[in-house]
């Protein structure tokens, strides 16, 4: 298989090239492609080194996938060129998300979707590939109906530059030097931010708006209602999220538990009194989704879980390359 | 007035004594207590140099009121000494707090109350009083039903340790060294820890079930059913909380809004376009409740928001100093 990567510097393209080793994925030609200022740059694969070289209408000649990693804007740009050279794109980005013929895939999930796809396979927004993976088994039990969700974002959400912020404002705290930012609206280091993505007119982010909504598509469920707060905290890697969800039916407890530790790629973390929980530094560079704390909710009439998930890998990267194998 | 503080050593301990000066209590006497190992400690206050005493059985004489600041098992073994010698326990551990003959107090929601003491009066848990400060106006014009919270604590919750091991944790990984931790179960820095107190049969913690037990008692709700996750983050000062709640009847978004902008002690921070919302780092040191984030709540049926506040101030000494005033 030919594959290009657009974006491949980023934190989620470098990601990529470590997934396709990892999921052994049969590589025959790796294209690395980026914005002008990265080429030449060098990147290892399998022992060869590659050349990064830069994205253009005529990249991807010969190609069979595309992954993009590059951010909406370079992925509508390019969707057209890669649609006429006969590849099929595979985007992270949230450009083609919500369009009708473009798939939305978690393979553990949805992955029969990925084969209906017109040129274009869509990978979910990260918080909620990692909500979603920690309910599906629950959701083959009874039927989601509503969640009221939280988050606990890292930096590296926001890319290396967000990773870089974070470090840069902490070394200047110790230093006692003036604190910078440009990533972030306001300093990270020893804050939260509780502002993802772009203000809508009824108060929410479109981030938030994508659990609800992209949650939906993924899941099947038209009528699922989620209420979503997204918070930025100076964590470097690993989204947390903190669940109240029912189900068509009142599922027992031990329904629950059992529902996620058969879940494939989730891991049951929910003995508290052991300290044993689901942390970010626990799930960081692992594609596992640990879920945990799971408690009845006599509020939302269902229960109450804490899930952490490596957003770079199953929340980007692992799922996007995941994704060719459902093909 | 002749003020003892129990504890004057710790974070709150500390506080206290700054609170009392800023809060303008005459101070005729301040009897500076705390366990043997910080006797002698020099602590200044208002241009005089006070040397910290041992709290012992006979240490309470003469005193008008103790601000208690050494936590729970320190309280109950005081409290009679204390009531023996005819002074008043404004307490800050969770000893006494649901105890039938004991005020739980917030003095802008129900400072009356203080009234009704027997000898002890309690100061609510420091996330409980960021939460219904956040709600108390809203309260005023339709009766909270129901709410799901979920916090996001600083490492100051657990006393001026925690702020420390964060410190040495951030100094380690800077510089390549193991970490280590005693204060809390995990590495905190740049992780979240979602469990703080102690684990109840049900999988909730007795931290996460004061926001309903200590919330009916200060809002005479008693039927107010509460939903609480408990989150540690890596942030030195103020807890933040995001709330979805509902009330008896559905309030206009422009209720909430003027609810909250008018009640004492809370600042509106309601403007995502413009970066304005609620942070740790604008509430730190700083005796306001920040709120913002105000959106209609369809899975809650009412409304979800995001309050700050600084917890060892407001949460803490400058409710408890307060108390003072509602005698």
């Amino acid at each position: 298989m030919k594959i290009g990567i657009l974006g491949a510097t980023g934190a989620v393209g470098q990601q990529m090239i470590q997934c396709l080793i990892e999921q052994d994925i049969k590589v025959d030609e790796l294209r690395l492609m980026a914005s002008r200022r990265s080429v030449g740059k060098e990147i290892e694969f399998k022992g060869e080194t590659l050349k990064v070289i830069e994205a253009t209408e005529n990249s991807f000649e010969g190609l069979d996938v595309i992954l993009g990693a590059a951010g909406g804007k370079s992925s509508k740009h390019f969707a057209p060129f890669i649609k006429k050279a006969g590849a099929i794109l595979i985007d992270n980005s949230s450009a083609f998300r919500l369009d009708k013929d473009v798939p939305l895939v978690i393979p553990e999930i949805n992955g029969e979707d990925a084969k209906k796809h017109n040129g274009i396979i869509a990978n979910p927004n990260c918080s909620t590939i990692i909500a979603f993976m920690a309910l599906y088994g629950i959701n083959k039990k009874s039927k989601l109906t509503k969640m009221i969700v939280s988050t606990y974002q890292a930096v590296s959400g926001a890319g290396i530059e967000g990773i870089t912020e974070l470090d840069n404002q902490i070394e200047a705290l110790l230093n006692g030097k003036e604190i910078e930012n440009s990533i972030f609206a306001h300093q990270i280091a020893y804050n939260c931010i509780p502002a993802i993505g772009t203000f809508l007119a009824d108060g929410y982010t479109d981030e938030e708006m994508k659990m609800q909504n992209e949650g939906r598509k993924i899941m099947h469920l038209p009528n699922l209602n989620v209420t979503c707060t997204c918070v930025r905290v100076p964590i470097i890697r690993s989204h947390s999220i903190s669940i109240s969800f029912a189900t068509e039916r009142l599922l027992t407890i031990e329904e629950v538990r059992e529902a996620i530790s058969s879940s494939k790629g989730v891991k049951l973390m929910d003995d508290g009194i052991n300290n044993v929980y689901p942390m970010p530094i626990s799930t960081s560079d692992n594609d596992i989704i640990e879920v945990g704390r799971i408690r009845e909710d006599k509020v939302i009439g269902g229960y109450s879980l804490f899930c952490s998930g490596d957003q770079i890998r199953k929340g980007a990267a692992s799922n996007t390359v995941a994704i060719i194998k459902c093909l």
